[in-house]
């Protein structure tokens, strides 16, 4: 039995006034067999948008983060409008389907086939890699030069930072450069010396009982999971803030962790070879509050 | 009959030494049906590359050149070794299948499924859009801000800058922008202010009687058309130099274009709501001896 699931959304724009909705819009389709045309400009153009949603115990986190969020990205992309309500029917049936209860289901909406203006959209319901190694052991990280400055979003909004594209090839490609430097991950920061995010995932700070994440209006996204952190963290009593970060405030930090959908937390052990302290007691309340969580 | 064809490439690969050459390497298939699975990398990170080749009278232009930008593409990416030879003749085949001598050949290369290690390889044939009122009517142009320095490819390999991948949503989103400001086509310039390219052509710029190209050691691509443009000026007694360009020196120039596999010459009638100069006789001349050129 195939360990993924997928579910085509056709149309994934809302239906017309006063058409029925029908059974055939979500369509159950073989992940293992192919979907896409090669004229979609998801796969020539990496013209399009996606979420990842992480399901523990069959409940799946940040439902509605998420759908902002993708709603974000369509806008800053000129999509047209989304029927949002379609596409979580998609991933819960993605999940319904799956026979495991602890998966990820990315939800890709692309521009579709140039001209068509209709946009094509599935879920896709797969099991993760182990992340307990990184939870665990915790993860090498080095920084990395986006190479903007930290307002880009506001001066060239075409640059999409900010939205979560399909357009990832250098979210890769950093990947095997901290791989070259004997890493795990990476921090990305802006020309001008600001933090900005992980790859895929946000990076979280904490100086004394204070956690921090670098704001979101230096073209980056907003993180679900991030989100969720801080309410936990406020929950046990600490204070938590957004706002702009220096680089050199990273290694003088008390502790440092990339969060995101999939692996949920991950503790920063080492950033550019100098050691970052970290609490395997606090990262593992922080887990298994994030695991437990209602959304 | 479907105006396109698609010759899939698999493995795109070397084969390992000693294994005979068979024709179930290259294979016809139907591109109005999906061939690609929604967990390849090329769909769910844009992460792989592509040529896209002229076809004039039959005759497929700069064959190696092409081969040659996607090998450095390639490299960029830390793609596996490729089979050029393989692609070649699956564009080849493209084009053979194809009832038109007119098209063009749109050459993939993605890292392929996940984990897999195995790229996909596609040529997928086609008629590109009519280009006429381009090349007769002159296009108009805004120049937006790349969002890097110009000497990014050399301090940051990792953003891929001069690789033509497939993550190339942004090249789509300055087209919607310019549009947004009346505008076809754009051209990048650096941060700090260098002339760069479009977002899938070469600029060119006339001072006198000599033509310029911005110096390829600014993160942008060799341009096959472009290449093939400088012989043929030189050919008509005028000069023809790679330097870096000031970004005010556009609008000072006897005249502009952009040349690209597709449109071949588009010259630039304005440039961020001012007038170019526009020689339609020159530009006639050079469109007819592109069209014409040998390889």
């Amino acid at each position: 039995m195939s360990k993924s699931t997928l579910v085509i959304v056709d149309p994934a724009t809302p239906l017309p006034p006063g058409t029925p909705e029908h059974a055939g819009r979500l369509r159950l389709a073989d992940p293992d067999q192919p979907q896409v045309l090669v004229s979609d400009l998801g796969v020539t153009r990496g013209d399009g948008i996606f979420e990842t949603f992480g399901v523990v115990g069959g409940d799946i986190q940040a439902m509605e983060p998420h759908l902002r969020r993708l709603l974000n990205s369509a806008v800053l992309l000129d999509l047209p409008e989304l029927d949002l309500e379609a596409l979580e029917r998609a991933v819960r049936l993605a999940v319904a389907e799956h026979p495991d209860d602890e998966l990820l289901v990315k939800l890709i909406v692309t521009r579709g086939v140039e001209g068509t203006g209709r946009p094509t959209a599935w879920a896709y319901g797969f099991i993760g890699e182990d992340y307990s190694p990184r939870r665990l052991d915790g993860i090498a990280v080095v920084t990395l030069d986006r190479g903007y400055r930290h307002d880009i979003a506001q001066t060239s909004p075409w640059l999409l930072q900010g939205a979560k594209t399909l357009s990832y090839a250098v979210n890769k490609a950093v990947l095997r450069e901290a791989a070259r430097r004997g890493a795990e991950d990476v921090i990305f920061l802006s020309t001008d010396g600001y933090v900005l995010e992980g790859p895929s995932s946000t990076v979280i700070i904490r100086t004394g009982d204070t956690f921090v994440t670098p704001r979101t209006d230096q073209g980056i996204l907003e993180g679900t999971t991030q989100h969720a952190l801080f309410g936990i963290v406020t929950d046990l009593g600490y204070t938590a803030d957004y706002r702009y970060l220096r680089s050199e405030e990273l290694t003088s930090a008390d502790g440092l962790w990339l969060v995101s959908s999939g692996q949920q937390i991950a503790p920063i052990i080492s950033l550019d070879g100098q050691q970052i302290p970290h609490d395997p007691e606090l990262t593992q309340t922080l887990l298994k509050r994030l695991q437990s969580r209602d959304s």
